[in-house]
This record gives structure tokens, sequence and C-alpha cells, in this order.
């Protein structure tokens, strides 16, 4: 087998499965219990939820522990756009002196998103009438059109870290300075509207070098299940500036954010996958650079979709004219596991809006795969893949010719 | 140690951490992805899924896998009144020919539950203006209170199956004919209104034969942590009748109702929990019953809360005038682990409101304490604990008479 899919899971290593096991059986007592041995429980969370804030460079006590990236995201935009705390009056505004005077548009965007994120944060600003910000076709964010968008009414902008099918980074330390400056202006002019930056960091936080305060951002979602940790659990970031509402409400954990019994394996299990990751990262990056130098190079017909600024284990190939479920499907007979370059959309059989955004034609769409190295890939491993991805190719073009 | 208090978490058994270990590692895949490996995940997530909603008598496509018991308890509250699909105009209603006939009140109220409901029932409710209903003082529903209260526009009725504080079991079956009628006469009526039952069946999973359709429940909330399975797992039961809106949007997973990668190793731990639970119920109803049983005949001088109707493997016991936070100290020393009666409450310093219900005075609500039983108990534990517990209240006592 050879799996070449990290972007839609890890499995959990086996250090991060030896640190939860105790927290199932022997220390299984609830955190919120009044007892020695459920207090030692709850001083164990709060020190692993300290392990995973340090790796994003904050504090435990910023950090809401959710059941994964999904739940993190919507509670960022739900949590941010339901609370009215920081709705200060649009006339109360003084003239602007700086470049961003913005008109108040016809039908006010409380929040804007990179078009090109995932559905988890679509969806959720789509509710809340929110507005997308383009790509340029290398898929990085299109700052002019990013500026243009942000009004005075705009509270929120999420733009992720780096992109789920293309691994793209986008420039965050970039926007993170635009939205401050605008935020001083804001100040300057005495519009109390908040403005916060959010970010999904999912797919990059084994891969980044992470810091909250110098990307500028004032809410990010991270994901165990990405980085050799548990399925089933995340957290959002939050900046002490951001005010939330809660999701799920009830007995009152991660103070009062996230209400239920706190899942005190599945975050020992995140801490430790974090550490890992903070720990090989150098090594990671340079491994993954390597076998993607290796993979290019050994490839045959093949065209590039995510040429520069992408995550190092990420590589989006098109191969057009032909099918990529196709050839996920005749490599899966040889124990390749790649997934399409629209993964998540084609499972529920809708066009990826993410190769749509970057400028792909439907046939590049269609022969576009996926592919996204991870710790148990080796050099011999890419070399017999790419062997037989030529192959499986090739057979195809054939067949195509000939058909 | 001698471990009794159950109701607030329970080890995973070794049972189901081996039911979910090659989940962590081996079968580790996205089960939305498309190669065969990933494929067999999903199968297997179904099948766990099936496992989990046959011990209720209903089929895996109607399960909602949650976080645990509060996001399933805030998504059926939050889910159902969220929801605009059912809300049939009032003002088309014929007249009454049935004793239902109710006054349009004030304040409509969409949603009643039971005043001893946990945190996460009261706290969406009160969000959507809903209305308490009374319980006795055995805990029990005040069943003509809740007649009283509900009315032509009442959509969501949430009683759960045995309470968290005082174990007290619910007739639910009763309450669910009274709906069923009530439905009967709304549709005589013209009233295209729903009315749906929920119940939180948290506590009960692993001590009552739960069958959904014998209940007339139409949304059920189910716990993995209270019977031997991981924290961070939990079910909401959705029958066809009802129609939700989620609380998390994204990927689409979960019929929609719940998107987000699948947390595989946590159901595949539930299903063996649950199976376990099954196998074992009527072995250990019996065990609990003997171990009361015992229990409560050698325990001196104190004052039984929840005499009737209650789980078999619940205790709640005042001493009245006595301090049960230091009683749970006190015992703490000795390996002793048990909780206050207001355990839930405790923890954030306010007063149960679930004893305060029952009609207990603040001094009674001070002394009591929960004790509940598990699978690790054995008679001769509940013999030693009597002994230290006895002897922890007489010197208490006597501390108090001296001062």
């Amino acid at each position: 087998m050879i799996y070449l899919d990290h972007a839609a899971a890890t499995p959990v290593s086996k250090k991060v499965l030896e640190a939860m096991r105790p927290y199932f059986s022997d220390e299984f007592f609830n955190p919120g219990a009044a007892y020695l041995p459920a207090k030692k429980v709850a001083h164990d969370y709060e020190d692993a939820k300290n392990i995973i804030a340090r790796a994003i460079g904050t504090k435990g006590n910023d950090l809401i522990i959710t059941a994964g990236a999904t739940e993190a995201n919507n509670l960022a935009l739900s949590g941010v756009l339901s609370e009215p705390v920081f709705l200060g009056p649009l006339r109360a505004a003084r003239p602007s002196l700086r470049p961003f005077e913005k008109r108040v548009s016809a039908t006010p965007s409380r929040v804007l998103y990179l078009v090109t994120e995932h559905e988890s944060i679509r969806r959720v600003a789509e509710k809340f009438n929110g507005t997308a910000v383009k790509v340029l076709p290398n898929g990085l964010v299109d700052m002019v059109d990013l500026k243009a968008k942000i009004t005075d009414e705009t509270e929120l902008v999420s733009i992720s870290l780096a992109n789920n099918e293309l691994g793209v980074i986008q420039p965050l330390a970039e926007i993170g300075a635009l939205i401050r400056e605008i935020k001083m202006d804001r100040l300057k002019r005495g519009i109390k509207r908040q403005l916060l930056l959010h970010s999904d960091a999912s797919q990059a936080l084994n891969l980044l070098d992470i810091n909250v305060s110098r990307l500028g951002v004032d809410l990010m979602t991270l994901n165990a299940a990405k980085v050799y940790g548990p399925k089933g659990v995340g957290a959002l970031y939050v900046s002490r500036d951001a005010k939330l509402k809660p999701l799920t409400v009830g007995g009152g954990q991660e103070n009062g954010l996230r209400s239920g019994t706190e899942n005190v394996p599945g975050v020992i299990g995140f801490s430790k996958a974090i550490s890992e990751a903070k720990e090989h990262l150098n090594g990671n990056r340079k491994k993954y650079s390597e076998l993607k130098k290796i993979f290019l190079a050994k490839l045959e017909d093949y065209e590039l979709i995510n040429k520069k600024h992408t995550l190092d284990n990420f590589v989006v190939l098109c191969y057009n004219g032909l099918d990529a479920e196709r050839l996920v499907f005749l490599l899966e007979e040889k124990e390749i596991y790649v997934a399409t370059g629209a993964a998540c959309a084609a499972s529920k059989g809708v066009r990826s809006h993410v190769l749509e955004a970057i400028g792909l034609s439907d046939s590049e769409i269609n022969g576009s795969l996926r592919i996204t190295f991870g710790e148990m890939n080796t050099k011999e491993q890419i070399l017999e893949a790419t062997k037989i991805i030529n192959e499986v190719v090739a057979n195809e073009k054939e067949r195509m010719k000939n058909g």
C-alpha cells in the first residue's frame, strides 16, 4: 500500500495512541468532578491545551476545544456574527482621513471569505450574506479584490492559511497587516465596529511554523486529525479582542464557549501529535520537498496545478482529457491511494469550487489528482508510485485514443 | 480506590478500547474518500451506527452522531425550533372536539422542558422562551402540569428518561401516549403544527431496555461516555417525522445534519459499548439492585432522597445539617469517590435546580450525596464504603455538635 492522501486523513501515531491510552482507562474521571483524581485529570487536560496553544504562540486559555475543524470554523463565523457586542453605530463615523474610506454597500456584508474556502466556512458565511473574495490563477488571495471588498460593515475576514485542495499558502501576515491598518483607521474615525481575521490552519499545522501574533489573526482553526492525532478533536484559537457566542450551551466548559464533558483522551492525543509535529517540522518539510522533487521529476506528461506558494507535501496534477475518478480507481487496484483534485466536491457529485476559482476548465478539473505526502512515505514508495501512475496514465491515454 | 460516581464518568472498557484500536492506525482512512480501504471504513462506520441504533429499536440512518450528549441535546432543541417547516397557521385551526382545547398563551412558548433537565436542555429552551414543567416531590413529572402547559403553540417537549442528579425514571411511555393523543386532536382540528417528544437517555442507556417506538419519542439523546464508551461521542435519534436544522454545516456528513469528518474510532467504540450494555443489561440491573440493598441496609443515619422509580445504580442520600462537599473531601482521603447531590451545579458554585425542584431545603441540599454504582464495584467494595461513610459521617456529626 502506498498512501498518498494525507490531506484527507492521517493515522494516529503510536506515540499519540500511547499518550491517550491511560486517559481511556485509569484516568477516565470527569474533569468537572470534585475529588482529587478528577482534579488531576482536569490539570492534565489544561496542560495539554497549553501544549497545543504554545505550538501557535499562545496560551491554553485562548483555545476552545471542539470536535474538529468543521465545528471550529462554524464557531468562528457563527460565534462572531451572532454576537452583537461590538457593533458600533455606523452613523457616528467621522470622515476617513485614510485610503480606507469605503462606501456603505447596498446589501451590507459582515463577513468576507476567500472563494476557495472549505464548505464549513462558505456555508456559514452564506447564511450571513457573506461576500467571496477572489483568488488569482495561482490560488493566492487577490489582495486588490480583498481591499476593495472590506467596507465599514465588515466584521470578519476568513482566509485559510493553506487551502485543502491546492495546499496554497496564503500571505496571512500581509493580510493581517492590512486588517490592522484598517482597524487603526476605524479607530481614528470613531467606528467601534470590530474587524477580525479568522484563518483555518487545519492543513498547515505540521508543515508551517505558526504564530498567531506574527500572522495577526484573531481566530484560528486547528485540527488534530490532519497531524497524526485523533479524529473528532479540533480547536479554535480566540484572541482576547474577539467576542463569541457559543454554538452549544450547557455545563459551561471551555470558558462557557463550548459545553460538554471534555474529551480528555482526544485532547491529550492532540497535544502529543502537535508536539511531534513541532519537533519534526523542519525535517518533515525537507523530506517532503525532496519527495516532491523526485515525484515531479519521474512523472510524465502531466501539468502541475499548484506551482508556487504551496505546502511541501501537496501536489496537484492535471491530466487534461483523462478522467481523474477513473485514475483513482485504477491506482486503487495497484494499492496506490490518491484523491481527485476535487476530492471533497467529487464525493458529493458537484464540481470543485476551488479548481473552478483558479480558472481551470471543466476538462482540466475532471483530470486533476491531489497527491499529499506523509510521514509513512519513503523515497522508494514515491519512485514506485510514479512508475505505476505513469503506466496507468499511458494506458488510459492509449485507451482514449482508441476509444 | 472505591469509585462510586459512575453517573459522572465511566472508564472505557478493555473490549471497547480493543474494538477502537484498529481504527486509530490501520483503518484510519477518511470515510469520505473514494478508494476501497476508505469505503471499507465508511462501511464499518455505518455498521457501528446500525448497532447503536438497534439497541434503541431503530436504524442507523435515523441517528446523527455528535460529540456527546450536550451537542445532541442542543441539536434536538435548536434544530427543531430553528426549523420553520412544520409551523402551520394557528388561525386555521377548527374548534377542538377533545379535551385538549387550549388557549393561545400571551407569550407563546414553543418548547416545554422538565424543570429538572440538564443545563444543555434548559439553557437552549430558555433561548427559545421555553416553559418549565413541574416535578412532584418524588422527582417524577407532574402530569397535570404538563397537560396544562401543552398549548397549540407547543412544538417540542423535552423530558429526560432518567435524571442525572436523581436517577429518577420518567414515565416516558405515558408521556408519549399523551403527545400522540394531542397530535391526533391537532390533526382533526386541521392544525399542522408539529409536536415532538425529545428525551435525553444519557444516564439510562445501560440500565433500561429502551425502544423509541414503544416510548413514543421522536428525538432521543445518547451518550457513549456514560456506558463505558469513549468521551466525545454521542448521538441524536431523529424520527422521520422530525425535521431539524443542523448546528454545524460543511461537508454534509450525517445526512447533512452534522458536518465534520466522522469520528470513526469513537463510533466503533460506542457501538461496542452499547452492545456490551445490552448484553449485560439484566445482569447489571440485578447486581446494582443487590448492591443498593446492601448499601442502604448497612448505612446509618441518612435520609434517602430518590426512593422510587430510580435507576438501579443511583442512590441520593441526605445528611441534613452536614456539608456534603466536606464529606466528598473526607471520603476522597479514604479513596472513596462520590459526588455531592448537586454535583453539576456545585462545580459552578450555584445551587442545584434539581434538588430545589423536588422541594429540598437549603440545608438538605447542602447535605446531599450522589452515589452511583458501576461495573467495577463489588459487594466487598460496597461493604467497605458503607463502613467508611458511616465513620466519616459520625465524626462529622460529632464535630458539628462540639461546634
